[in-house]
């Protein structure tokens, strides 16, 4: 039997990474072998790739090539990580996915929706994840777990204005709103635990 | 006055490179400043990529991810490097542009040339050069050239059959019919002085 696909979103520090592993536990203490990959990366291409997207000045590269570089990195860490996996029968996990393209570049690249779907149909065949788990946060909470935090804060992505948060937040509220099947949104200002209980119940329907 | 755009195209070891010199020389004669510049490539950005299109094994990267490398390569190469040099009046000449994925991803990667196109269009607004040539030579006289060069002839696009390389060498006749204002061919079987006389008769309708 296949996998169930589970994506991760929302904003920095909301803590995605987090609840990846701890979701990733709690179907493991149901007998659920899950794999817990993350985007742009989860591959050893999409990795390269991600080198060059997250290094470097913010106005490296134009919001078209950005796109393009994300569609090309999704596309390798589907056919090399993501599909054998679930074919495999083992869920995935995944911290971050296409939506947060459509939230980024839509956002800060203005580019349409449209665009960034049709690069994702010809790059991965528009595989959708099954769950889509949006963590919302106060941009505020976020960036005050993140500063707390190791690791790769500093990246490109980092330090944007309240306004791109805000506009970020409100995509994935549309996304969210246009797919309901797809989409959960989970309050994730509570503890760590809290989150991971609303996390498990909001892909309940899916346990076999 | 903006610059002409002017790109060259064909098999492994047809003289791309050796030409490209020798019109911007030629140009420069009639005191026409040429740049010259090459795919994948010809800015910061995509000479980034360029590294990870030309490292490792030939099955590297799928198809649709290859196709999508190269776009965003040309996207940067395209906005970085071609556009500011055409607004500055110069020419460029560019070796491999847009015309070598739509033959090397369409034959070798099996991608639509509607898709390659609908790429170019997202990531560079489908800018096309004002003349592309097309340097014609035999795959076999075209790897005893390359063998006799040094550089990077031992890059994942060498060494394949020749099968293909008769399948790119009909590509690049179906784009030239294709497109006869833009294309034109060139015999590049002669000596290099020979070839150089016919690539700037290729562009002489273009000069001031
Ligand atoms: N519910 C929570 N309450 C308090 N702290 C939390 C909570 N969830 C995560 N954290 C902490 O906040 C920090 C950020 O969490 P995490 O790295 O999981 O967020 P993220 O969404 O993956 O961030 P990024 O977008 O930067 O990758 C970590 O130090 C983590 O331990
Ligand atoms: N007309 C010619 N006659 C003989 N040798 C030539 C001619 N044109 C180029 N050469 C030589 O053939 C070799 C290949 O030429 P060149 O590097 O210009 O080809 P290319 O099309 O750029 O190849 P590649 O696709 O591998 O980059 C070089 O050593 C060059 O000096
Ligand atoms: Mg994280
Ligand atoms: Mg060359």
């Amino acid at each position: 039997m296949s996998g169930r696909f589970i994506s991760l979103e929302g904003g920095e520090g909301a803590g995605k990474s987090t609840q990846a592993k701890r979701l990733a536990a709690a179907l493991g203490a149901r007998g659920i072998d899950a794999l817990v990959t993350r985007e742009p990366g989860g591959s050893e291409g999409a990795e390269a790739i991600r080198g060059l997207l997250m290094q470097g000045d913010v106005s490296r590269w134009s919001a078209h090539s950005e796109a393009l570089l994300f569609a090309a990195a999704r596309a390798d860490h589907v056919e090399k990580t993501i599909r054998p996996a679930l074919g495999a029968g083992r869920w995935v996990i995944c911290d971050r996915f296409l939506d947060s393209s459509r939230a980024y570049q839509g956002v800060a690249g203005g580019i349409d929706d449209a665009a960034v779907l049709a690069l994702h149909g010809f790059g991965s065949r528009g595989m959708l994840p099954d769950r889509t788990l949006v963590l919302e946060l106060s941009p505020e909470q976020g960036s005050a777990r993140a500063a707390l935090r190791d690791g790769d804060a500093s990246d490109r992505f980092a330090a944007r204005g309240p306004a791109f948060h805000a506009d970020v937040a409100a995509a994935f509220q549309r996304f969210a709103a246009s797919e309901p099947e797809r989409f959960r949104l989970i309050d994730a200002a509570g503890g760590i635990d809290e989150v991971a209980a609303a996390v498990l119940a909001a892909v309940a329907d899916l346990l076999p």
